[in-house]
C-alpha cells in the first residue's frame, strides 16, 4: 500500500494583511505532504534547486514523509511571490520563478512504481501523464491542474482526464475547462471527459463532490481568524487522498469521509502562515476537527408535529 | 397559532438571460407567503395600489394565505425591474418605483395583534418596529433588511435587532452591517447586538446558521437550469419560519431543519420564471425535495481500518 505524489517543491513569498513570509517552504507537494501524512506515509516525486534548504525537508521526515524522490537539480528552486486582498479573497501573483522546474521529467525511483494512491499535483499535464506512465497499476489516481494549463494545454489535459479518477479544481477552472459557469452542467461535462467523480474546492465555502447521479457538500471549518490562503487546496487534496489511502478503500462512502478530511485539512492550513497551521495538529486534533465537521451539517430528526 | 409576514407586494419586471417578465406578481411578502404556505397559513401585511391585479392574489388564497391585511391605497402599486448578468450571479436595478410604498403604514387587523411567528420582510426598519408594536407577545420575530437600510438607517436597525431573534440576511449584509469582512467574526457582531440568531443567505453556495457557539451549514439544492433568481431570498424565509411555525417549535433543533426547508424552498423559486418555480410543488414534493439535502450532506460512518 503506498501514496505517491508529484507536484511543486517551492519557497513561497507570501504577503497578507496580517503579515509575510519569504523563501518559505512551499509548493503543492510539500503542502499536500504535510497534510497527507497525518493519515498515511507519503512519498515525494520532485525537484529543488542546489539553494533549497533540504534540511526543513528532512525535518519533515518523521511526519511519514519519503523524499527520496526529489531530485536535485543545478540551478535556482522554484519561486511563487504573491499578494493577497485585504478579504483574502482574491491574489496577485508578483513574480513566478520556474528555475530548475523549468527542465524537470520526473523520474520515479523504481521501488515506487507500484504506488496505488497517487495525486498529480498541478503541474504541466505532459509530466503529468509522464508519471502515470511510471506507474504499474495505480489503484487510484487524483489530479489537480489551473487555468494556466487549461488555456494553453487542453488537449494534453483531456489526454490526461481519460486516465484519472478523480479531477481536483477550484470552481473558477471547472468553469473554464468545461466553458459553463453552471458547476453542475461543469461537473457532468467533465465526468463525461473520463473522471469518475469531480471535486470542487469552492474556498470558504467549502467544497462539492459531483458524482454522476449524487452531490456531496462539504463547508470549510468556520474561522474567525484566516491568515494565509495559500497552499489551501493541496493541503485539501492531502486530506482527500491521505484518508482514503489510510481506509485503502474508494468506495463513494470512503470519498464523502475523504471530503470531510480534506476540507478540516484545508482549515488547518489557513490557520497560520505557510506550513505554521499544522503546527500542533495530531490524529487527536485531526479527529476532534472531523467531528467538528459532521455537527456542521448534521440535521436532527423531526420532532413530532401535533 | 398564527405566522404573520409583513413585507412589499409588488409588481416586477426581470431580465435574465433566459427570458424577461413585465408587472409579475413578486415582493418580499409574495414570495415569503407562496413558500410558507406549502406548510403553514399565512397572514399577510401589505400595501398595493389600485392598479394591483388582487384577483392574482385571490388566486393564491386557497393555498392559505390570508390577503385580507393587504390594504388596497390610491395610485401606483410598488414596482421593480431588473436585469441579471449572464450567469445570475450579479443583478442590476434598473428602475424602482415605491408608489403607494412610499407612505405605507402598516395596519394589523386587531385580530392578527396575537401572531406568534412573525417575518418582517425587507422594508424600512422604522416600519418593521411599527409592526413589532402592534404584536402583543411574538413567540418568534425573523427580520430581513438589506444595504439601502443598514447604510441610511442603521441607527433604526440596530434598535429595531434588540427586538428581533433572528436576522436572515446575504452575505453581503451581514459584512457590510458589521464592517467584518469574515463572516463568523461578523455574525458574532451581529449577535452581540439582540438577535439569537444569525442565518446568512449565500445563494449558490447554500446558508449559514450562526449561533453563539454552533455553526450550522446547508448547502444550496444542485441544479443545472436557474431561470431567476428574484425572490430566493424570501422563499427560503418562507420556507424557514413556515416550518418553525409548523413544528411549533423554536429548538436549535428545529432551527436546523427550518434552514433545511429554506434552501428546499430557495431552489424551487429560482426553478422558474418568478413564481412559476412553485407550481405543482405540493407536500409530496417538498418531503422529497428535504430528503435530497438530507443525503447532500450525509457523512457515513467510517469502514473499519484494518
Amino acid at each position: 500500500m503506498s501514496l505517491l505524489v508529484v507536484g511543486s517543491v517551492a519557497l513561497d513569498s507570501v504577503f497578507t494583511p496580517f503579515g509575510e513570509t519569504a523563501d518559505a517552504l512551499g509548493g503543492s507537494a510539500v503542502y499536500f505532504s504535510v497534510a497527507a501524512s497525518l493519515l498515511h506515509p507519503v512519498r515525494v516525486v520532485g525537484v529543488v534547486g542546489d539553494d533549497y534548504p533540504v534540511e526543513a525537508l528532512d525535518l519533515l521526515a518523521p511526519r511519514g514523509i519519503d523524499w527520496s524522490g526529489v531530485e536535485r537539480a543545478r540551478g535556482e528552486s522554484f519561486r511563487w511571490k504573491g499578494k493577497y486582498s485585504y478579504d483574502l479573497q482574491s491574489r496577485e501573483t508578483l513574480e513566478t520563478r520556474l528555475g530548475v522546474f523549468a527542465s524537470f521529467q520526473p523520474k520515479l525511483p523504481a521501488a515506487w512504481r507500484d504506488a496505488e494512491y497517487v495525486f498529480l499535483g498541478n503541474i504541466d499535464p505532459v509530466l503529468q501523464l509522464n508519471v502515470l506512465d511510471q506507474i504499474t497499476a495505480p489503484k487510484l489516481v487524483v489530479c489537480d491542474s489551473m487555468n494556466y494549463w487549461i488555456k494553453g494545454q487542453k488537449p494534453d489535459l483531456l489526454k490526461l482526464l481519460r486516465r484519472v479518477d478523480i479531477l481536483l479544481v477550484n470552481d473558477g477552472e471547472a468553469r473554464e475547462l468545461s466553458g459553463d459557469w453552471n458547476i453542475h452542467r461543469a461537473g457532468r461535462w467533465i465526468l463525461d471527459r473520463g473522471p469518475r467523480l469531480l471535486v470542487v474546492k469552492q474556498g470558504e465555502y467549502g467544497a462539492l463532490m459531483i458524482e454522476r447521479d449524487r452531490t456531496f457538500y462539504v463547508p470549510a471549518y468556520p474561522l474567525e481568524e484566516v491568515f494565509d490562503p495559500t497552499g489551501a487546496g493541496d493541503a485539501f487534496a492531502g486530506g482527500f487522498v491521505g484518508y482514503l489511502a489510510r481506509s485503502r478503500s474508494v468506495s463513494s462512502a470512503a470519498m464523502r469521509r475523504a471530503m470531510v478530511y480534506g476540507s478540516a485539512m484545508g482549515g488547518f492550513a489557513v490557520e497560520g502562515f505557510g506550513l505554521k497551521g499544522f503546527e500542533g495538529v495530531d490524529a487527536a486534533a485531526l479527529a476532534k476537527r472531523v467531528r467538528a465537521f459532521v455537527d456542521l451539517t448534521h440535521v436532527p430528526e423531526a420532532e413530532p408535529i401535533e
